[in-house]
């Protein structure tokens, strides 16, 4: 990397720990002058506006949060071991410092800044999809039950976890992480998984 | 109301609106006098701070819509058709402008502003309580499960619901909410209610 490009992503960092804890309006450039130990003009040497750091800053707390939350997902063949694997990783790893980036700029934005919107859409849209081709592909090869649609199926995972992050967050409560593991976990083995019987692949 | 109250009155309503879809740091003193029509004099004089102005904006933005989130639970004895008239209300109807208060108001101060997180801390112990205390009176009457933990089927109804909320806006699909509706009311039908087998009250 050559040094602009190295200042850039250090000021990427910091701005993604602050903003995924304080929010857009919450975040002022000053303390990411703080965090940097950089002056207004060495920011804005990389950026064109706030707007700008944000966004980019969102796409690298959410690219770490679904990286840990993707993690060995890979090597996992069966459909609902795969999404067993992803709900594991979500409820018990810290995705990033702050909370759910999807959860804290989504709520954040949803109102107001269209570009910090356009980026969390895209990546709500690309997890959906995860899941969706996950939940295909199962059905493809009888493991997954036909009868389930694979949008509500994505709606069912997301929500569960989401909703789970901001109860676990507020409350200062683990338990309710744990909880919804264990339950999105036995649904997805006793719903979601074809049974021999209800295989028609 | 004294004409003191109506002010105090007009400025936490107007407020509501306000902090509920820009947040706390995303809605400027300047906005809230714009809003009421008063100088900053005229609000201050009713109010200590513009952490005590959101702290009642949210008490009243909340109390707004859990009213409408528990209209008509009242008149049903019943403790799963309760629940399913709660997730009825949640999923039809709009509780507030600007989203759940709850989920807006607890990813903003979760990480901050201890007056505010505690209020919203407030709301949710009551709303788990609410719904703890429908599942154990029906656990009473033999018409719920005894296998289900009243403290789960709180976390299950509430996570769901916010996690809906929550994808609802940012991806603007109400057919979120109907799934999350549909997926919610077949499960308090099918595996919540206690069937005349598994009754042991
Ligand atoms: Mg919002
Ligand atoms: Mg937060």
């Amino acid at each position: 990397m050559r040094k602009g490009e190295v200042t850039r992503q250090h000021i990427i960092e910091e701005a993604a720990a602050l903003f995924n804890r304080r929010g857009y309006a919450g975040c002022a450039l000053r303390e990411i002058m703080e965090a940097t130990g950089l002056e207004k003009g060495g920011i804005y040497r990389h950026f064109n506006s706030k707007e700008e750091i944000a966004a980019e800053a969102f796409d690298y707390a959410w690219g770490q949060a679904f990286a840990v939350r993707t993690r060995g997902m890979d090597e996992i063949d069966d459909a609902v071991d795969k999404l067993r694997r992803h709900v594991a990783n979500f409820t018990e790893k810290t995705g990033f410092p702050g909370g759910c980036p999807v959860l804290n700029t989504s709520t954040d934005a949803d109102d107001g800044n269209p570009v910090l919107r356009e980026r969390v859409r895209g990546a709500v849209k690309r997890w959906r999809a995860m899941i969706v081709g996950i939940v295909e592909q199962g059905q493809a090869a009888g493991s997954v039950r036909e009868t389930f649609d694979p949008q509500e199926v994505a709606t069912r995972i997301i929500g569960a976890l989401e909703g789970a992050v901001m109860l676990a967050r507020i409350e200062r409560n683990q338990a309710v992480l744990h909880s919804t593991h264990a339950l999105l976990d036995s649904w997805l083995l006793s719903e979601v998984r074809a049974s021999g019987k209800v295989r028609r692949g």
